[in-house]
């Protein structure tokens, strides 16, 4: 079974209706200073909704694509390790930032995402996600986080 | 020399106004249906401007990741081969899209993206960056297509 987003992004009103709602999700959270998403699926969206709310983007990259000085967080997959990186000077502490991705599943790289903000002394204000696989456990694995699926899979 | 978007992409007003301007010039060559962008730094604003002009957002990604039948296409990049594709049904015939990236350097990756879209019976209305490295002669790669970039680095 395989989930995608891509068909959805092609309907303007459909892509439209799914910004403006994890839009209106990050405004109840109040406060977001940032939206950070993991590479690549996670661009897609998590972009669009900083722009909509009016926050900043922060890009989560795979190793060794971020220019400048990076801070790192390795995690554990299905199969073996992955690493995400954000430049160590994208956060401050104190700020307020909301996780984004297209799909929770496991939640590995959710958790990883919000390891890489809390590092950086800044604070989780929810993780937010389009798809939910709830069978996966992914919110188990994001335990004290206000997590948040604008579609749930329970099998 | 690496010019890269990340820094802007953190400052809520400079995003908003970039994301304002690409939307501005995709409007300004009237009907665009689909931006389509390619992985993954062109999925950061390719779906942002989307969203803002009522489009829908098609993203071309690196081969394997498309859960359905794709078209591709491969191109050269100075060192090697490299490929992009899209869903076979993403697009029809007569369609009009516009082609994003957030920096044009050589234009093989615009060039390829083109190709996806004329493959697929569409039209390309345009090409849209926000940093042009124009030493690179990626304007001249891309000749007879509407090219447009917010940022121009000449030497």
């Amino acid at each position: 079974m395989f989930k995608d987003i891509t068909p959805l992004l092609l309907e303007p009103q459909a892509l439209g209706e799914t910004v403006e709602l994890l839009a209106k999700h990050a405004e109840s959270l109040g406060g977001i200073d940032y939206v950070i998403a993991a590479e690549a699926r996670g661009f897609i969206l998590g972009a669009a909704v900083a722009t909509r709310i009016g926050a900043g983007f922060i890009p989560a990259r795979k190793p060794g694509k971020l220019p400048s000085v990076v801070s790192s967080v390795e995690y554990e997959l299905e199969y073996g390790l992955d690493t995400l990186e954000m430049h160590s000077d994208a956060l401050a502490g104190g700020k307020r930032v909301l996780v984004h991705d297209d799909l929770l599943a496991t939640g590995g790289t959710a958790k990883a995402t919000c390891s890489l903000v809390e590092e950086a002394g800044a604070s989780v204000a929810g993780c937010s996600f389009v798809i939910e696989l709830s069978f996966l456990g992914g919110r188990e694995a994001l335990a004290g986080y206000d997590v948040h699926a604008l579609i749930d899979y329970t099998d």
